[in-house]
């Protein structure tokens, strides 16, 4: 039984690198003309996708699954009419392969190129959102590369809707069929085959929640890329303009709560808690946030939680914050590095010396220069898509787009050189 | 006693840790220092190296370990020598810390900039050749890493002193004495703990034969960069310049057949076998070289072996090779992408057409046009030096020089901005 499903996984990894090497090939027109294809399926085929939809909905409603995930789940014309939108914004992205990274000639005369090329096959190993199946479609297809899907079950009926209307839709362009393919079989046994698929996949990512994320770094040997937990801090320094103090620190906590870039924990120096606290921890307390503060925080305000280290720890992706002060910049990195999970951390101050410190000794994918957190995105960042925020250093640090779903070959060319 | 172990080595990565942070801020001209500080210091205390070295010998000896893995193993003053301007080189390379990727303005005014920092804690896993620890170190040093030494038990004595040495040196230096540390403990265990400090090692390269490299992919949750495998193919194109493809092939098996970018197959294109496989197979056979041959190429040389498929997929690292004739360049390319380690590929062609298909196709970390697959290396491509060649996608494919051994971060500068 699960022989059967090991040789199904693998064969649709086999398949994929088939398909691999002829996308590596195509050129810009040839992908764009295939993600237009799909976008104008995914609109055509709406109400197939609503339907397949509506009874991965029954089904968790059944289970009793709570509002918010079934909300997550839910697919209607407005939500695959921005997939298809997704996909046209990728389409007009320019195509990172063939870039030439460094190029440069040796004293013997070999003219040395690196350029950009596919990963190949790239896994993606994803939770509730079906939406996601075709974002990673799209970033994978304009990339060069076939990709691998692994939705979660809840989603299967909608996710299966979705790449047989991709799919379809390819078949009538020059990109390979096997570009584009679900995982077969369900629960965590297929995941696992793909995980083991090395040689077959060249890298995995994970997108979800922390528990997800764990699992495959744990059991894959596959390369994988880590992505998503945001415990980012905002540091208000001694030399800090309060007023945009406090509006960074409230955007940073309350603009989005549920996603890795909003801030978890707050440090202010000692110099300025006395002037800056009592303005933001009321300013929070008005939007609702729930203030956890250590015991200096405590003194200057009231309905504060104890906090404890689980709140340093935490990241709570909601109307919480951790709230300390500091006595020095560098007691705030040492928190920080402590703490974090080398997501993003900002700063608020007119110190030019403190604003170098701090990017310098801070170890995360992004520090913010007086700019709320919420700017580490790839959309922000201006790379019009992203597959996901690299929180690891090899690879990818930071948002990833589709020069991160590439690699590099060395292109050396001689006329009969040997080594002496 | 396990607990113990695990203790040591955590500890060992902890105060790795600690002394990332501080090297994570040196200067150049500090690294540099610090770096000819060792060097000096290895000349200085030559003797007590080779005592130490002459220990691991006597006891390789003693083990019937072979004479081949004993010169590898052996230290003499020449030796020595080496691995002193081996630091000397690399304090001369540049500072790829501090380099700036990319930069540019947000519509909104934020000025982004992708800076390359160091990785933090690299872990090197290495076999036989004590020199390593010296060379390992001076890389990690320079790109500002924090390092963590694993070699193979029978050079412990050597390892130990080469580190005691170089810990000496940097002490009377700004680069604190935990930027390089041996793994204590023996055997396989206190390897596995490394392996498994995912968080206070941020990467981990194996250096040794196929078997160790495995180990580590299988084992380890740290990330891993896959080093060194190389099944290199040479392909004689039909539009080949005969002359040059006789020294090519020659040079690419015979320049140096133990290492990692020898060429282990030859692939004829049918259309120039007659021409061409007399001659080479000759010239190949009076190197000594012995000939594993497919149907086709048994018609064109006596003392022809047949090869089988364990041929076309082993690494023979000795004077053999293995020939197959083909019907065109693209079952060449099937071919290599079938049976390749996806190192180093090289074609000899005349035909631009040729040339650039072949690149676009083979799956490898390089491709050489017209040039012996002996290239592939950091020293060659002006890297200066060399930490390995990776044979993965992920963060670095082929030679791996100091640029290898970093990250970058993104930082954000703004006024106050907050997402609207």
């Amino acid at each position: 039984m699960t022989d059967e499903l090991a040789d199904s996984v693998l064969g649709a990894a086999r398949r994929a690198r088939a398909a691999a090497a002829d996308l590596a090939v195509l050129t810009r027109a040839q992908k764009d003309a295939a993600l237009e294809a799909m976008a104008s399926a995914l609109e055509a085929e709406t109400p197939r996708i609503t339907d397949a939809n509506a009874q991965d909905v029954a089904r968790a409603r059944e289970n009793g699954t709570s509002e918010a995930i079934i909300d997550r789940l839910r697919l209607d014309e407005k939500r695959i009419a921005a997939m298809a939108d997704g996909l046209r914004q990728v389409a007009g992205l320019p195509d990172p392969v063939g870039e030439v990274e460094r190029g440069y000639a040796l004293p013997n005369g070999l003219q040395v190129t690196q350029r950009r090329v596919p990963m190949g096959v790239v896994g993606i190993i994803y939770e509730a959102r079906p939406n996601v199946t075709a974002d990673a479609a799209g970033l994978a297809l304009k990339s060069g590369n076939a990709v691998l899907l692994r939705g979660s079950s809840s989603a299967l009926a909608s996710n299966t809707a979705i790449v047989d209307v991709v799919r379809a839709a390819t078949a009538r362009t020059d990109v390979p069929q096997d570009a584009v393919q679900l995982v077969p079989g369900d629960g965590h046994e297929a995941a696992k085959h793909l995980m083991r698929a090395r040689g077959l996949v060249d890298v995995l990512i994970p997108r979800g929640g922390a528990g997800l994320i764990r699992s495959v770094v744990e059991e894959s040997t596959v390369p994988v890329i880590e992505t998503g937990v945001g415990n980012c801090h905002v540091y208000v320094d001694a030399d800090a303009d309060l007023d945009k103090a406090v509006d960074i620190v409230l955007n940073a906590k309350t603009h989005r709560p549920s996603v890795c870039n909003a801030a978890e924990t707050l440090l202010v120096h000692a110099d300025v808690a006395g002037a800056f606290l009592p303005r933001v921890l009321g300013a929070l307390q008005d939007a609702g946030v729930t203030i956890h503060g250590d015991e200096r925080v405590r003194g200057y305000a009231e309905h504060v939680v104890p906090a404890t280290d689980d709140d340093w720890a935490v990241e709570y992706l909601s109307l919480d914050l951790a709230v300390a002060v500091v006595d020095s910049l560098d007691d705030a990195v040492a928190h920080i590095r402590r703490w974090g999970s080398g997501h993003t951390e900002a700063i608020v101050t007119r110190s030019l010396a403190a604003s170098q410190r701090f990017a310098a000794t801070t170890d995360s994918a992004a520090v913010m220069i007086n700019a709320s957190t919420r700017f580490t995105d790839g959309e922000q960042f201006g790379f019009g898509a992203e597959i996901g925020i690299s929180t690891q250093k090899l690879h990818a640090r930071g948002p990833m787009g589709l020069r991160e779903l590439t690699t590099t070959t060395y292109v050396v060319t001689g006329d009969g050189h040997v080594r002496g």
